[in-house]
């Protein structure tokens, strides 16, 4: 049978490079979704910024952010076991060799999860980070941050599970909430974008320059989240799946309770928001993230419920979150970051004394430590490295470039010459008072 | 070789795991298609009821449309078969079981089937449907109308099959164009845009605001295709693919006619339309819509050729649904009604008296009487369902709202607050009449 | 074990389906580019060049190219081997077949190439080519003369292969660079576009009317690449994955060097430009081609460098080309033409001395006397068919139609009908000397 097994080996290397492919369309929605959420003024600097991410992040991966991943699964020593060797750059097993189908698409598949924590980041911060600013956030976050949390809560010897029973299969905590979280460390010292909030403190709607592309931009992610929903599951050369704990699923509960949970939220989040279009469109991704730490355990009508749930909150939750002076454009502290930990949360409350094979059975005191450990790793490196930039003056470009628009002074380029005058040209930049007109 | 069945259920499973990626892609693509072809005053609401499609069409299949799909071969009396049973919304198979590779992945890839004759009928309605209208009217076609087509002539043992021998393999007759007459039957009701004729009855032609983004949307639908084809073959555990009706076919039977027809279509509507951008990439569709139906069957030339009278007639179809009345503003009736029935019909030209196992042999009476059925069962309840939307004020927003711009009086958000004037606010709807500038 | 060959020849037959269904939306990101890079008044003509590249590409590759490619790899003289006569459109091998799973999806996976040809060809003519005449060069292109490139020098038997050892794993030279350099010895002929130089000879800097769209292409062309390079690997029914060469390799391979090339691509670029957004995205694209030719043997910290120089050559190469008289709007005979030519020669450099199954080992001299042909292969019938429809009159839009913009005399449609003045109306189009705001 050794030709089946082989042939087993390439069907799994298949498998995930089209969840790297698939993964990549998130990098496109992504820069869809910020491009539209941008004013004119800005939009070149918001898309440098997406695109920058891939080339700082996938590289600082593959140097440090494997071993990482690989060596720290107990704790804050690394572990010099025969995985995180592996995974230095100069093994064998990482670069071409024919004798090893595995370590390149995994490699690759986890290089792209790390984009997406850097991408989830990049959103927050537009309209007033300085891109060198930026770009060292990401690496830090996307080569040693996210990794340390995946080493922890989605590894198969992980503390979380070993000593919590930590169950997160589709990295609601450990990528979601740690990238959300992270960037609410970040945007505490880089502020919110001049005129967000008048002098006596109201709020000020900035209106997305062009929401259309925003919506396309999500349903594009909604594509490429089945990428990374697929880069969720192992295969295993006997024919069977199993999530990173070492329990055994499969594709089809993965695919119930994706699409229930997308169900979900987008109704939730019409429901909370009245009908916005932007947290509509954002709530299908909270619905997904919302199921996700349970994927593979909830009937897909428990799944819809929790995901109307997660998909409620987002507006209020991102309303209080901009009532607090924390100004984020795209709403990605709330979908990520609040929104993971609700998921890691509901499979406490919802799958507790499911049993774990290399830990104690699953339980909300265990999923309540792991989350709270989450938001701590995320949110002081963030803090703490955007303070320190912010004290070098990297962090925030000069107040009079933000008011004339980062394209005009830092890009050289122009967005659109032939049409859509920029806000500071034509003076339409209106102090609209956070209300909607329906309401 | 018990490993090796397994084995073989999982890359059954993986394959409808990507069909159901791609698909969503599909919708990505009616989104970007739909906001470009409306006006600036209207462009949130159409994406919203995109967006709001997938939230209620998804669950509607899960509770109700895929036991339809399972205990309805018959007619109008429910079987209560072990398929029918299984598929009820507490079976042990609608949920998480890592017995059962299949069932989540099939209902997946049937539900996102769902979704797009959901979104047929959506691109048909904009500019002037309510929400709350179409989501209804998405929801009875989506989760018990096209199930009810696919049980009775895409389904194994399904009366058009067993009875007349029907051939749909791409189901061109029982999504296609069910979700196109279903349009026609609501269209009926809902009238055409304001404006569309003027008081003598001249038609107008209403431009769409932002053409490119709808060839974008049409190319994205391209993309998206390759999973709804995929969804259409039955790859079976010892090693082979077969058609929905257990005939023998394959995937390179399915791209030779796939790429034949899209090439073909494409052609046949830039002779027909003399060059118009919109119909022309619509032609592509309705080139692999053309072929659909026996794409399992053709030579790949004379696929071409079959797609080229289907692209070719797209243009003049459209053109003498709108002298008719019929205000189609994406020509989604056109090239989903009846090109999809051209497909039905196509078969029974030029593959009639190929064997069935199930039924007797393809033959031209036998898909015409089907094709007939279908139109009914598509019209009917569109008509019906609509009629009484109408009677009951669901179906129409009010007069006023419509010449303001939905978006407006209906929409807490604005489309582009930087640029794009709208249609109401500088007066530049110009009376156009129909008539290209070429000709 | 018939089963499990059976069941073999069906993983590889869902392999190239899904990379044909990736590499359609290499053409949705070109007509986003493309789009982009137009002004207003061109845009709908653009879009059309690129919806009907795939209607004349498809067919002409069915009916004449892939017997070019099957029966060239001696040279000039056709073989009229099996795989040649299986290539014929009358073969059995060319449509449905039930005993046949490799033919149609092989064919597809080359027939998307072919029209890639063609796409990288579209985007250097917009603005002034006439659509016939470009689609008579596209079909040149995509079904006679990157075939012969292809089967002399990406084939098992090719004479690149036998006679110098030539290694191009992912077509870097057999595909981009004889896309590039066809369209070069078009370009020759059709000239700039007007406006694009002054009386004087110095260079006027015509700007993209939507970069972001742009942007957003080029990340949908990242994705579409996966599709792309999976089509360079040939998996084999005994569980292995080889070259097109025979060699061994595996996509484990192809992701670590993707990734890498992808990412120093982008820094590359970066550096080279000081940061223009069109030329770092298109430096993406670059860092994946400088490694094509070599993806299945670099270290991934050899590819990055490769990468880095060439997204860093790009932009020089771009400027050297603009002040030589070559008006390129997309960049497309640097990223493509010369660095594929790079791509080429670097494994001449870093994998000289790596072992052939059939034909000598590679060397830098072979890839050198190889990348030499690829040029004249490209450029020569790029330069005498555009010659010929020149003497014809059927290259280029008359000047005055140029003036005013080709979608208003040639195109019955409008492309923003309620905004975005057109560059003609508003007078915009300033004379911008070709230099950087940051220079």
């Amino acid at each position: 049978m050794e030709g089946f097994e082989q042939f087993a080996a390439i069907q799994i290397e298949v498998f995930y490079w089209w969840c790297i492919a698939i993964m990549l369309q998130i990098h496109a929605g992504f820069l869809t979704l910020e491009v539209g959420i941008s004013r004119v003024k800005n939009v070149l600097a918001t898309a440098l910024k997406n695109i920058m991410t891939l080339a700082v992040v996938l590289p600082a991966f593959y140097f440090v952010g494997w071993w990482i991943y690989n060596a720290f699964p107990d704790g804050l020593i690394p572990r010099m076991s025969e995985a995180a060797l592996a995974a230095l750059p100069w093994s064998e097993n990482m670069g071409p060799n024919i004798t090893d189908h595995a370590s390149g698409v995994f490699w690759g598949a986890f290089a792209l999860f790390a984009a997406t924590t850097a991408s989830i980041l990049s959103g927050v911060l537009i309209e007033r980070v300085r891109l060198s600013g930026f770009l060292i956030l990401a690496t830090i976050l996307g080569s040693v941050i996210w990794n340390l949390a995946a080493s922890w809560g989605w590894h198969g010897e992980g503390w979380f599970l070993t000593q919590f029973g930590y169950h997160d299969v589709a990295a609601a905590g450990v990528i979601h909430a740690i990238a959300g979280f992270f960037a609410l460390g970040v945007v505490v010292n880089l502020g919110p974008r001049i005129g967000k909030y008048t002098g006596d403190g109201k709020i000020v709607n900035i209106l997305p320059h062009n929401l259309p592309s925003t919506l396309l931009g999500l349903m594009l992610i909604y594509v490429g989240f089945f990428g990374f929903l697929g880069g969720c599951i192992i295969a295993v050369t006997n024919g069977e799946w199993m999530t990173i704990y070492g329990t055994p699923t499969n594709l089809s509960a993965f695919v119930f309770n994706a699409l229930m949970g997308l169900a979900g939220g987008l109704i939730g989040a019409y429901l909370g928001s009245k009908g916005e279009p932007f947290w509509v469109a954002s709530g299908g991704l909270a619905g997904v993230i919302s199921v996700g730490s349970g994927l593979d355990l909830y009937h897909p009508a428990l799944a819809f419920i929790i995901a109307v749930i997660g998909g409620l909150m987002c507006p209020f939750i991102g309303n209080f979150l901009e009532r607090k002076g924390i100004d984020d454009p795209v709403g990605a502290i709330t979908v990520h970051g609040f929104i993971g930990i609700w998921s890691v949360l509901a499979v406490g409350i919802f799958a507790s004394g499911y049993p774990n094979i290399n830990g104690p059975e699953i339980s909300f005191i265990g999923q309540l430590v792991c989350a709270a450990v989450v938001i701590l790793l995320g949110f002081l490196p963030g803090y703490w490295t955007s303070l320190l930039l912010k004290k070098l003056n990297m962090l925030r470009i000069p107040k009079q470039a933000e008011m004339l628009g980062i394209d005009l002074t830092e890009i050289p380029a122009t967005a659109f010459p032939e049409g859509i005058p920029s806000t500071q040209e034509n003076g339409r930049l209106k102090m609209i008072m956070s209300k909607s007109k329906t309401s």
